[in-house]
């Protein structure tokens, strides 16, 4: 591991995941399109919710479920995001923390409730995403801890907080601290609709070195580079970051370092896949500490293909298995 | 089916599950007795939900689990129960109501906070429950709804409530109105630790006719006849109401009808054992809807075994598979 205290912090949305399985036969008559992500406001949340089946809650938000992989895998984890003063904020704050994630972001009192993911898990063990980002999206810079920040071999961010201004300028305040001491700045670009409202921007911060490392899914890195083509899509952004790692759904990942690019398979755990939410969160929380742990890239996205693994192969987006144990006999 | 508009009415616990995997050392640290339930103060439960795991949430109350049953197997269930108007609050009342549970209890502001039971499952799928009752004990006669009490052809209670005497006043509230229209009356002993303080109280209740199905788990049964001898045990109690319903571990489980004993194995279903909490419940689901149904004792106990047996194959108190069609195969 490295000379830092952590060796991860992330910034990313503070969430409850209430999961519950669902037809296509729903999806349909809600209006939703499979495996996408869709923000709603407060009524489109109760209105949702109270057409889904029974569900549980488990915590949730895409960077804090990396956090949680990188702890789990003995990684030194941070984590940064906004919940109100209420039982989901207090579910949120129990888990993460329970995890031995550091988390210090008080709690905000009179604004919006905690956020929540509705997610509909269909029969083929797609998950469709409906999120109420509530408090989550009033962090502001002034939640920030430079120390904690400057305390980080890598700062972790995640593009679902892009879109909204505040968290967005908190970010960035966030990157500069990194940079200027000498930290290094990963970034995911989260879903195809964080990315069109933003692709010159994204792109102009690749080109001014603002991010080390960036973390794409197939049809983001599409969606970012501007073309139906994956492979032209990986060659275009490949040149504009020192380190590009891209997940391909079921023909595996692969990472491009300086023009060098090594793939893996992907892993199969347990009795298949169940859920996939939370694949491309923990496949992040494995390559980052492959990473930490000064393993090669090949080792790396190894390691994130078993995080990956694991966590399809139950409901929720953390781990549930000794993630460490599962990395050791691989 | 009979001729009323439900086939059952619970009234019990309106708690959310808080479910952590311990192991049997953090049991012994904590001074918890491994398949007990213990009451915990909002204090207690403060201390022991910062010592756990990270969890996962499920609406759970033993009488409200059974109702869920109840309506997962096709049957027409009520429930009644308090909960507080707040985030738990609402998990509860839409999980119940999502699975086609009558539910028109409305909720308390201004008192405790909805309740919750801290369950930690250790590796031999044994749960040792924590619960913080908050609102569930505010309920009282005010909540019955006398005309869903008379269109239910089984008034279901839950000795979890019998220990506070607002709640209890409902019971024996509504215990009058269900025999006054000529309904069926049903007890469940819940744990020894609501018996012994009303030992005498729940003797008397049988001995005056009140009751007119019991069920019990072997420990209950010996702690309300005041024996270590299981037969005894049993051989006491059924002489004093009209149907036992007793559940023996893994010996399976009896039912004696007028001196008459009938018995059934336990069922297995899926890969095991992960989460015995909800058993009893489930069991008495199945039950009641096998009564409902008009079907005899042996298939009644059987439609118990069934339901119980799948709750036990995952985390959480409530059924997740089609139980219809797990009855319907069997």
């Amino acid at each position: 591991m490295s000379g830092t205290r952590l060796d991860v912090l992330a910034i990313g949305d503070a969430v409850v995941d209430v999961i519950a399985t669902a037809t296509d036969d729903f999806l349909a008559a809600e209006g939703l399109t499979k495996g996408s992500m869709q923000v709603l406001d407060a009524d489109g949340a109760t209105r949702l919710y109270a057409q889904m089946r029974q569900a549980r809650e488990t915590s949730g938000g895409s960077a804090a479920n990396t956090m949680a992989g990188v702890a789990a895998l003995g990684g030194r984890a941070g984590f940064v995001g906004q919940v109100a003063d209420d039982q989901l904020g207090e579910i949120f704050t129990h888990d993460i923390r329970a995890l031995g994630v550091e988390f210090l972001t008080p709690p905000k009192s009179g604004g919006e409730p905690t956020g929540r993911c509705l997610i509909l898990v269909t029969p083929d063990a797609q998950r469709t995403m409906n999120t109420f980002r509530g408090a989550a999206h009033e962090l502001s810079a002034d939640a920030l801890d430079a120390d904690q920040i400057r305390d980080a071999a890598i700062l972790y961010l995640e593009a679902y907080l892009w879109r909204s201004a505040g968290p967005r300028a908190a970010m960035e305040e966030a990157m500069r601290i990194a940079h200027a001491a000498g930290r290094k700045v990963a970034f995911t670009l989260s879903d195809i609709a964080c990315i069109k409202p933003h692709r010159a921007e994204m792109i102009a911060m690749l080109e001014a070195g603002a991010i080390d490392l960036l973390f794409a899914n197939e049809n983001e890195i599409r969606e970012l580079a501007d073309t139906p083509d994956r492979d032209a899509a990986i060659a275009a952004i490949q040149a504009k970051v020192p380190l590009l790692v891209a997940t391909c759904g079921a023909e595996g990942a692969l990472a491009v370092e300086n023009g060098r690019a090594v793939r893996t398979p992907i892993a199969r755990i347990g009795k298949g896949i169940v859920d996939t939410t939370g694949a491309g969160d923990l496949f992040a929380a494995g390559f980052l500490v492959g990473q930490a742990e000064g393993r090669g890239l090949e080792e790396s996205l190894r390691m994130g293909s078993i995080a990956a693994a694991e966590v399809i192969s139950h409901f929720g987006a953390r781990p549930e298995a000794d993630l460490k144990a599962l990395v050791a006999a691989a």
